[in-house]
């Protein structure tokens, strides 16, 4: 079952994600990451391969492109806040573009 | 050659796209619309059919998907503002939900 991430769950999922990068919203409870690539077809592969694995978890992203950026957020919108599928799909689309 | 549309032009393009939902924009010269779907697979591939136009035309959107949402903002770098391929990228995504 979905829930909130617990302090201790805070800091030892969303520690090492701001480490690579994520950012911690200021207004809401979510995670954020401008990724860039070399292109437009880049960056919507990306978005491609993301996609399935979104679907797959049933947990999607709040996601923007502008030709080869893409911005990505991360919220659990049941629990109104960040829980663990937020940072397992963070570590995935990490993974996506090493 | 891309230039911004002239007087006629955006009133012989723009005016049909108003009509079918596209908004001009308040701050930027530039043209908005959201679509909405059943699911995040029906956006997703609305967004998948659109991006090989995008590219096979050059021409990318600003573009955001949120679940079943996808909000498309159309302007043409290049020029400072609205031209001739923004009109047809438009028509061309209208065409993809038809």
């Amino acid at each position: 079952m979905t829930e909130l991430l617990s302090d201790t769950g805070r800091k030892t999922m969303l520690d090492p994600l701001c480490k690579a990068g994520w950012q911690i919203e200021a207004d809401r409870d979510a995670i954020s990451k401008t990724y860039q690539f070399a292109d437009f077809t880049e960056a919507f592969a990306f978005m491609t391969r993301a996609a399935l694995w979104a679907e797959k978890w049933n947990h999607h992203p709040e996601w923007t492109n502008v030709y080869k950026t893409v911005h990505v957020t991360l919220t659990t919108h049941d629990v109104g806040g960040l829980s663990a599928l937020d940072a397992k799909l963070a570590r995935k689309l990490d993974q996506l573009v090493t």
